[in-house]
């Protein structure tokens, strides 16, 4: 394999794929690179065996410069490569491979030679021979994605619920998360010209990685999944990930329907004021605030304290309050994570008991999205 | 005490006086905050009995909107109360302390009652009578500290040579700093109308610390030294260090002043290819690199290797190569720090042999800096 190709293009595609290259990994090889050069150009791959990223730069690609002297494959240790790549001195650099995998690196009047290994010892990517796929706008991707992480679970006692579950159905898509105190849920209307049913639980970690390469500049995305991998392919990048085996609990029945305190805030005035009592709640050993609701009065105040340090209290501002007297405590984080997924909107609050879960809407497309909180029994 | 104060303002002093305190300490009462008010201003104060920093935010400092209710003073948590302030809703924060030191910060609809500490524990300053000074141009001053700091030792072995060396005589002002693998010197003519003489040796990380308060806007920090104390004034601020005990070597002697091969760099040029040589010296169990000067050919290569992932070689660009031809290793950590020091500029770098420390001095007003390096045998 020899080629000369422009730094700067190689390193944005080496960015995108070293996403899913881990710097340990039990499978020694995965924490190099793959190099794979056709006619057609240069395909980078990487993987920790959860994620796998290929992208292929076009023989064509103008800002590539990409000139292939002769075809073949590569492994270099990821990490190392890429800072030696992005400390070269000019803007062109050459790799060619000669016996034994030895690699040589030249720009300019500097000249590296390392180690790889055989590009014929790297996992094969999964297969996916699906030909259905659904197509979904990207910045609505991206959206649901950051909504629904939040309340994924990162313990590994209940391995289902490091997941987001996603069905497609007709032409709705949801997506839910929860890690049994929280629980985020987005409904999504899709074109679904074949008719394609989907229940699978994709790993959270895998969504995360995916809205990082999900860029401005990307109209869709691309969906296929089959029984046990999912392939999201978003401009040149392939993105392919493993489904978490298993069943997603019924999370239906968990949103309740009915309320008895409503509010309405506008969320980053909410968030401004919980983050302030959370400062006494993380010096806290229970990390708790209590929120109580007068509506007769038309008060809603916010409360927290550490014995050590001291206390806050926060007359909140809110634009409507309705129902009865309420007096209720839970964690602040889950509230922070949920009212940042709103950006600068108003929400609607909705709660029956101090004991009972609550919901967070936005005020407009209220059906559509709705994060649940379990509050914390303090008595 | 009582008094109301904008925020902004307020936080901007508290940032400075906050680099004095730590988040642990041996003394608890010093991870907190002096307050005290005077009928002249609020004063702040923090300290880690190493350094202490005091500033003064004037009565009519017209930023500070300052209303003084009652003067007295007081000891918060300072890292915990840095982040209510910083979280405050308004402009304007008033802060009221009640009888058993409990602290209340209001600001807006915001209320934090904090547990304060009497300020008649705080440790007292050091008194530092001293009446003669030094003063000092704040860029130079800076200068000074960023290019002698890298070559202070991070070892306790020998607590000696954490400090920089300070003599002044005369009209020179001297600053040394060895850890005994590199040493750097930098010398400079100051006005000195008391005919002060001075020979101290202040922390490294004392210094570090001061040059973070040192700010563009500021003309000059003047100087002033007890026995066992200096005092650095910035604008409003007091920055105290305890200074180090002992005699520090005499450094003079290791400054070779004839050499056998001479050549002469673009030092940011230099500095690209060390950077590049090192990323295989770091992976490397001893972090060497090798310079292979041959004055006949008019050639310069550094060489790196690492027995597990590959070599590097570059031929380098000098501005000219005189002398013998000279094999040389060395830490290129230590090149990388000394070519920094120097910005973008030409300098000299002269050798005597492969075992004997080499110097770098800029080409222009070499005789005021002087960075020397120790090579490492490699046979």
């Amino acid at each position: 394999m020899k080629f000369s190709i422009n730094r700067s293009r190689f390193i944005k595609t080496l960015n995108d794929v070293q996403r899913a290259i881990a710097s340990k990994a039990t499978i020694p090889i995965l924490t190099g690179l793959k190099m794979s050069l056709s006619e057609e150009g240069l395909t980078l791959t990487g993987s920790d065996a959860d994620i796998s990223i290929e992208a292929m730069i076009a023989n064509d690609d103008p800002d590539a410069q990409l000139q292939i002297n002769e075809t073949g494959a590569i492994v270099l240790p990821a990490r190392f490569f890429g800072e030696i790549v992005k400390k070269l001195p000019e803007q062109l650099m050459t790799i060619a491979v000669s016996d034994g995998f030895q690699t040589t690196i030249t720009s300019g009047a500097s000249s590296f030679n390392i180690n790889g290994l055989d590009a014929n010892s790297y996992p094969r990517l999964p297969e996916i021979s699906a030909e259905e796929k659904l197509t979904i706008p990207a910045d609505i991707l991206k959206q649901v994605i950051s909504q629904t992480v939040i309340a994924v679970s990162n313990q590994e006692s209940r391995p289902i619920l490091t997941g987001v579950h996603l069905t497609v159905h007709d032409t709705e898509l949801l997506a839910v998360a929860t890690d049994s105190h929280r629980l985020s849920q987005r409904k999504l209307t899709i074109e679904n010209p074949h008719d394609l049913e989907y229940d699978v639980i994709i790993p959270g970690k895998s969504l995360t990685e995916l809205a990082k390469i999900i860029t401005d500049d990307l109209e869709s995305v691309t969906l296929r999944i089959t029984e046990n991998q999912v392939l999201f392919t978003a401009g040149v990048i392939k993105f392919y990930s493993r489904l978490l085996e298993g069943s997603y609990p019924d999370t239906e029945r968990l949103i309740p329907t009915e309320s008895t305190t409503n509010v309405e805030f506008e969320s980053g005035t909410l968030l401004a004021s919980v983050e302030r009592a959370s400062l006494l709640s993380h010096a806290s050993q229970n990390n708790v605030v209590r929120l109580v609701f007068e509506p007769e009065n038309q008060q809603a105040t916010i409360y927290s304290n550490s014995p050590e340090l001291g206390n806050v209290q926060e007359d909140l501002k809110f634009e409507s309050l309705t129902g009865e007297k309420l007096d209720i405590s839970f964690n602040p984080d889950y509230m922070k994570d949920a009212l940042r997924s709103f950006g600068q909107t108003n929400i609607k609050m909705a709660f029956t008991s101090a004991l009972r879960p609550f919901t967070l809407i936005p005020s407009e497309d209220g059906a559509n999205f709705v994060q649940l909180i379990t509050p914390v029994r303090t008595f």
